[in-house]
């Protein structure tokens, strides 16, 4: 699997093998390349070694050997100089095998390198400063809310805990939205809390079941106080070594967001924004273009990939073109400012000769730039080009331009989002956008009667470099209000929230909050590549902690006291008298 | 049930009673008692109201009234005056149902007291200045550890979480002490976090299945180091209006505790130590103290109980003996400086005439002292002791007598625990006094092999007036020891625990800790009665949130994904179908 490359060097001895990782220790013992051929009789009877290290030859190749010495030095942290009495040898050590998954296992050694000592250095440095700026600066009040919640009506990603009373369950909870609620009810006034949060998701990339929120609740605030709360935390915690973060921060509407970047969540450390060219494409000679516009919210709409032409490979066109068809069932239409580029793309020729020129004009382009043209429905042009828009920046980057500068930081407020969505499974009826207890907008709360699907809400997300780190809301403190909207529009069981609705009934004051989600939001200050890499103990992808191998069985004895059984699946009912026992990872 | 009171005043209206909590809506809807006889006939028709305030008379006397109207005033928080236009009652709220039960109920009502304000505000302030004196005076990294681990075998106390993959739980840790001495293999050489930690202990009064510690680890490090830097610790986050903390604090041996207060975490905030009086007695005419002396262990002690003779009752002193016979088959009796008293003691005469004198001076015994005798085993006699010496100190405080100063905080360390202890149920075979990671004492190093049972280990308690508040140790951090202690002393299967095992064996740095347990630290602090005072949403002692009923049931279909099923009790097989549903609380 590895080849190794020999020398004779007879400096003084390194560090003794013993006290060197395992994970080192097992690459000694995989097969080895090498050459030569003078053999030494004998001197590898009665210990573990099958060779020495000066012994190693050409003549060895292919042949699986052990070694053992002293490292005499590491060299580019991907080979190892081991040495002994006889010589040297240089040993590979496998990449294939410097995995996650090894990480998380032998995650000790993984904390001593310098990154994952900075990032959990900074991470620890970061929350101190935000606690200073809470409690110290602004009177907020800490307060550690249970975790040994009830369940959720329907709260699918919520982990159940049995309790000692047969069939009673507690849950680990999502947030503490309904503590901070009544928190304010209580009079506390302003409340934070660094708290744990659950969710039961099962294999994601990218989650983790248990993460961390800086959470936060005021009364008597509204959205201006919230956000200026926020920019101010944010300001006061940043690292000095990542520059100053300027506030206040710009905000923007879902709909221009959802208009201009195809998302909620825009990356706006750069530019390629959607520019709407219906109007001046209404009478193409492109019959794709002529039918959408034809459509309710029908339009055409484009985005500038810069420095396109020079850049983007016919490739990569045709690859953006399936991923459009694909997933939007869009066509893509790329098109140029030079008209006599040899690119086998007629429908482009139609739309040049046409509204082409005016186009460009609009679009601003450059002659080395290239435009991405699109129609269909409104939302999905966006959504579709907004996909786009961050493709190319990728393919752009990969070849050298640099869009996106590592080292800014954009931070932006979305708001104005819609209260309700409409159902999956049933779009006449609502679900909410965010959670049953935001408040609508103040400006749209008399269209609730009569059209509760047009109703915004007092909702906002903090972005930062197009990832949501945060999100909040103004909430509902009227127990009239939010009784109709759980009873009336959500159709939900309002006796499961009874403590609530009484808590409101009872002098709540007007309140509001916010969530950030600090593994991201430290992930993204520190550059990491992914949240695991800003947690001491993270998870595996699949949720399992590869440390020390949880989940585990657990023996039916165990269970017995939470009037639990295991249901095992009927098509694995062979393996139930073996499973039902408690096994050790390693057996 | 409760009695009313009527005037007739006519001042302006005061707080309209929509706005009142259910809590006294409550109350206003029972039986009152009242007085006089006039009836306004018609006035209380379709409406909820069964009279107005202002007709009620004695005539009334024990028939169930409803009344609507106004709060005009509350006096004394037990008078509620309530008035229409007809005039006013006075209702007196029920003091037996102002319970636990319904301060946990409506603890939104109940965080507005001014002690639930003080309490939850002095917990975020001291722990504020804790994270300031770790973090931003000695360099420690606050480090989150995850909550969904691996069950520690027979953790018996341990919460489960079923997880996606069949048979297989994650569980909730009962501490962080895994994940901390990983960090310190991980080289983070100073670790702390404010730690939520989780033990089911099914119904225990003042416990909590949720709680908190200050979780507290160090490299290269000894006892003397931590002990320092808790005392820092202390003195820096002390309240200011508590008054200052005095360091270092007195410390004592677990040996030095047992002989002179008669348990592990004395109350040193007074005097009345268990004094050795066996050698005076060898030669007594009372027999229970000449076969006592004679056992090997026989010991002879007693406790001195100031101004006893003017402050206990003949009832308490038999109480006292009572409890010594009932709980540690022991007799105590009681002896006086004067002989004259008319007491019905003949055993104490006995002692009284031959040793009585000395026994006197030995305990300088005042005239209105009384002196508490009894003999046995040592440690049997010590614990026995213990207990009265808290039982007379309650008994002569509730007569008036200052013995503990509410003002006063004794820190005390208890140190040279024993590291094991002989297993209850085979007192041949050995467990940890604490943990098995804790590390032996080095002078009794040399007994491990020979002797384990007379190893003392480096654990170290702190203790608070009488409480344990805290407890840590410096731990094993060779792994051959570690593994000798699991395999061989203590015959743990140490394949659960090799992830531990090979961390230790990759240069792991000498280390220790300690944890601070929070909650009844912030209750000893502030003086509340319980820790449910000084947490925002306690569980009750059965472990159900009241607020929200939590622990509840779950559907079938929810636990699904889960692949369990709920066994019912047998003897309740009835109640099955019914019980198999999710029930609301209030159904």
């Amino acid at each position: 699997m590895f080849s190794s490359w020999l020398t004779q060097l007879n400096r003084g001895l390194a560090t003794p093998i013993g006290r060197v990782a395992p994970l080192i220790w097992g690459s000694l013992s995989r097969s080895l390349m090498l050459s030569s051929q003078r053999r030494v009789p004998e001197l590898s009877s009665f210990v573990a070694r099958t060779n020495t290290c000066g012994e190693l030859r050409s003549s060895h190749l292919g042949q699986e050997v052990t070694l053992c010495g002293w490292i005499q030095y590491r060299r580019q942290n991907i080979f190892l100089v081991l040495r002994d009495f006889q010589g040297l040898v240089q040993v590979l050590i496998p990449q294939d095998e410097k995995t996650e998954a090894l990480r998380l296992q032998y995650r000790y050694l993984d904390l001593r390198s310098f990154q994952m000592q900075y990032n959990l250095r900074l991470r620890s440095q970061m929350v101190m400063k935000m606690r200073e700026y809470l409690c110290g600066c602004h009177g907020f009040v800490d307060v550690e809310t249970p975790t040994l919640f009830k369940r959720t009506p329907g709260g699918a990603k919520e982990f159940v805990i049995p309790s000692r009373e047969p069939g009673k369950f507690y849950s680990l909870p999502q947030s503490p939205q309904q503590f901070k609620q009544l928190l304010m009810v209580g009079g506390l006034d302003r409340y934070f809390q660094v708290a744990r949060c659950y969710r039961d998701e099962g294999s994601r990339p990218d989650r983790q079941p248990e993460f961390t929120q800086i959470d936060i609740e005021m009364s008597f605030v509204d959205q201006t106080g919230i956000r200026s709360l926020i920019e101010g935390l944010l300001q006061y915690s940043w690292p000095s070594d990542k520059g100053p973060v300027g506030v206040p921060f710009p905000s923007m509407t879902f709909a221009e967001a959802l208009a201009s970047y195809g998302t909620d969540k825009p990356d706006t450390r750069f530019g390629m924004k959607i520019v709407d060219v219906s109007d001046m494409l209404r009478n193409t000679g492109a019959g794709f273009l002529r039918d959408a516009l034809s459509q309710p919210q029908g339009s055409a709409k484009a985005i500038r990939v810069p420095e396109g032409v020079k850049y983007l490979k016919r490739k990569d066109i045709e690859s953006i073109q399936k991923f459009a068809a694909d997933h939007f069932d869009q066509e893509v239409l790329p098109v140029f400012p030079k008209a006599n580029r040899n690119w086998n793309s007629p429908v482009a020729k139609v739309v040049m000769e046409e509204q082409g020129l005016g186009l460009i004009r609009r679009m601003e382009t450059q002659e080395e730039d290239m435009v991405l043209l699109t129609a269909g429905e409104h939302k999905s042009v966006c959504s579709s080009l907004g996909k786009l828009r961050l493709e190319c920046a990728d393919l752009l980057e990969a070849r050298g331009v640099v869009l996106r500068d590592p080292a800014l930081f954009s931070f932006l407020w979305v708001v104005d989002f819609p209260l309700f969505l409409p159902k999956e499974e049933n779009p006449r009826e609502l679900v909410s956008a965010h959670h049953p207890f935001t408040a609508p907008h103040p400006s749209d709360i008399h269209l609730l009667h009569t059209q509760p699907e047009k109703v915004r809400s007092q909702h906002y997300d903090l972005v930062l470099n197009g990832n949501e780190i945060g999100g909040g809301s103004i909430r509902i403190h009227d127990a009239q209000l939010q009784r109709y909207i759980l009873e009336t529009l959500l159709k939900e069981d309002v006796r499961l929230l009874s403590h609530l609705l009484q808590a409101l009934d009872s002098g709540a004051p007007p309140h509001g909050g916010i969530a950030l989600g600090l593994d991201r939001l430290i992930c993204l200050v520190t550059g990491a590549s992914s949240i695991r890499d800003v947690i001491a103990f993270p998870k595996s992808f699949r949720g399992h902690d590869l440390l020390s191998s949880a989940p585990d069985f657990v023996p039916p004895e165990d269970l017995k006291p939470y009037h639990i059984q295991v249901s095992w699946p009927t098509d694995s009912g062979a393996e139930k008298n073996s499973l039902n026992q408690p096994q050790h990872p390693e057996s």
